[in-house]
């Protein structure tokens, strides 16, 4: 088993200078990925990363997959809201509740995150951690997608998947850090990315122990303990990882602090910047989005030399299902 | 190189039989984590676990090292809060400071956890991550033990270290669940344990991210964020690891959450308690001590049929530099 594992990693190895990044036109955001590859693994080189610092991490919405016309977990708790309703006669008066359910984004935008995320931790308070878990598997699992009239799920980029495979076999660990829910990742995020629930940061809700009838149960709370956005995703990374990483992937402003902190790094750093231009095939959207909006994130890579990708012209292919 | 590897893997499995855990003595305890793993990890047996959802999580203080007279990252507060006491001459009269400096172990164990850790918090907070990694580092590299005069770091556990290792090349991804902070253990567990920063989880102090003069810096607040002690141990492993463990390993009443979520699970589980019962070669406490109380967890431990390590016969070296 060992040895067929080792015979089939050799043989994939030695096939790799042809299959890298097969999705990935060349140019010059392949080119810079692969040479900062190359640069960090190399035995001796002076660039060279010993694979136990080799961490990289991944922004998801936007980034690894669609985030228009909504953040996609937004639409499933418009869901739970929607479905707590009955139970809580006073949200009639409030204001984000109703706002959302008149899916009145101009209402929306105009009032803080804060009223929006209340009565999202209020909505799902109460529930078991099993049966919050089941309740995105079962959303996810029904659910389509507006435009594109598919899972959620199927909207994974396949050039990031690509990219996500090809650090792995070059002795990174590959993490999300992401402004939404562990919880709502961790169904999914395994099978799509080969990224494994504990390599998951995101933002968290309180949860409670407590032993009910001599079971330990967990019970989410109604506020939020942690928001890993914009400064919360260096302080997630911090605490989650402990180590600063290499390698960043993000779309917007909210992954600025991530980018900044990795490119700040010692040695030598990849980071790199999805840019939605391709209304064709999937979205385009950049300084004047509500979602995902990439204006100073973008102004920065320009002054440092980031990488821009442009999702229309370095990508062949962007979901699997694309001809 | 890969294969290499792989060839090394195959020589180490198949001498295993006789080399499983050589510090262990024959006995129940060892024999019921062989069997354990056995029944898990064998292809088409009705216990077979897959290799991801082989999460073992042990507790540190007391079960991976020593924890006697004093919790070691206490000696090391101990250190803070005196070099940074001239600086807050308001705490001349705040009690947890005068039974701090007097090591009035009386008096400390009077009152609750809160005053101390308030202290400690406030000694180290404005430091950046890593001035107060450096200031670890530092302690760790001269202190020694009062009563084994070694570095601290001396002090694991060797029948542990053999254990953790067991359980990788069984295919097991080994976790630290500890009501220490992460930043305690990171400088060392990687060496002492095999175990990366981040798959280290503890209580966590308050972070924030700020630019400073063009530069990222993560700056330590006052407060704790989280304690992941007792109840919060449960809560850390889901938030960090999101699945439950088959195998749990701790020494106190700290532990006992983290145990019954575990033994709780749908599938079969290994639950260990190491006891410490040997005062020549360590330490011996259990029910009326301060530091590591055992006394809940014994006696759940005894109704559940977990297991229990005894110290003095069943480990044949407790430290490598015993005889």
């Amino acid at each position: 088993m060992r040895l067929l594992v080792a015979i089939l990693s050799i043989l994939l190895w030695s096939s790799a200078g042809a299959q890298v990044l097969p999705s990935w036109n060349d140019g010059g955001a392949k080119q810079g990925i692969v040479e900062f590859v190359k640069a960090v693994t190399e035995t001796g080189g002076k660039d060279y990363v010993p694979p136990v610092e080799r961490i990289a991490v991944f922004d998801n919405d936007g980034t690894l997959w669609s985030e228009q016309p909504v953040y996609f977990q937004l639409a499933f708790m418009l869901e739970q809201v929607k479905a707590a309703a009955p139970k809580h006669p006073e949200w009639k008066d409030n204001p984000a509740f109703k706002a959302l359910m008149a899916r009145d984004k101009t209402e929306l935008m105009k009032m803080s995150h804060k009223p929006v995320l209340a009565l999202i931790g209020v909505a799902n308070s109460g529930m078991t951690v099993e049966a919050y878990d089941k309740s995105i598997r079962d959303w996810l699992a029904t659910a389509r997608h507006p435009r594109f009239n598919r899972p959620y799920t199927d909207l994974v980029f396949q050039p990031m998947q690509e990219l996500l495979a090809y650090l792995r076999e070059s002795g990174f660990k590959t993490f999300i850090v992401s402004g939404g829910s562990v919880e709502f990742m961790r169904p999914w995020a395994e099978q799509a990315y080969g990224i494994p629930a504990e390599q998951i940061i995101g933002s968290q809700q309180e949860v409670k122990f407590e032993m009910k009838a001599g079971k330990p149960v967990l019970t989410r709370g109604a506020k939020f303990a942690f928001v890993d956005d914009g400064p919360g995703k260096p302080v997630g990374i911090y605490r989650s990882i402990g180590r600063r990483p290499i390698a960043a992937f993000g779309n917007s402003d909210g992954d600025l602090q991530m980018l900044q902190v990795t490119a700040a790094g010692p040695g030598r750093s990849l980071v790199l910047i999805v840019h939605h231009d391709d209304a064709e095939r999937e979205f385009a959207y950049d300084r004047q989005s509500h979602v995902g909006k990439l204006d100073k994130a973008w102004d920065e890579a320009k002054a440092r030399n980031w990488i821009v990708v442009s999702m229309k012209s370095d990508w062949k292919k962007i979901f699997s299902f694309d001809k």
